[in-house]
């Protein structure tokens, strides 16, 4: 069976986030007032597995191995409904 | 009080994923299976609003004024439990 897998990437909370600060001044000078903003990557595998589980499994693995820097993010791993 | 809300912006399904392609081509090449892949973006925005659906209405001017560009992109606006 077909399962999506969402991976959400995102800079390490203690890290500074050059990305987040511009689009924080961005939407300061279009009026929009927002506090913090930070940015990361939204990733969504489609993943041919027996089940969630193992499919979540693969899914760590292209995190830890290609999609996301230990060093600079962090990720967090989640089902879509079928 | 002060509301998380996440933005996911992803390209649109009909249109060609570039990015996405180059990471399912590297996954196979690292031996791990995986059927496609999209790659989006993923905003993270502290907003101070009286509540949470006032939160949601910054989020979305925001994701339409500057986050996401609707001829390539579509956004998802969810508040995270505070």
């Amino acid at each position: 069976m077909i399962y999506n897998i969402q991976i959400k990437v995102m800079p390490l909370k203690d890290l500074l986030d050059p990305q987040g600060k511009a689009v924080l001044s961005g939407l300061n000078n279009l009026g929009i007032k927002v506090e913090d903003v930070r940015v990361g990557k939204h990733i969504t595998l489609q993943i041919d597995a027996a089940s969630e589980a193992d499919a979540k499994a693969i899914a760590e693995e292209a995190a830890k191995k290609l999609l996301a820097n230990p060093v600079m993010e962090f990720f967090e791993i989640e089902a879509l409904n079928p």
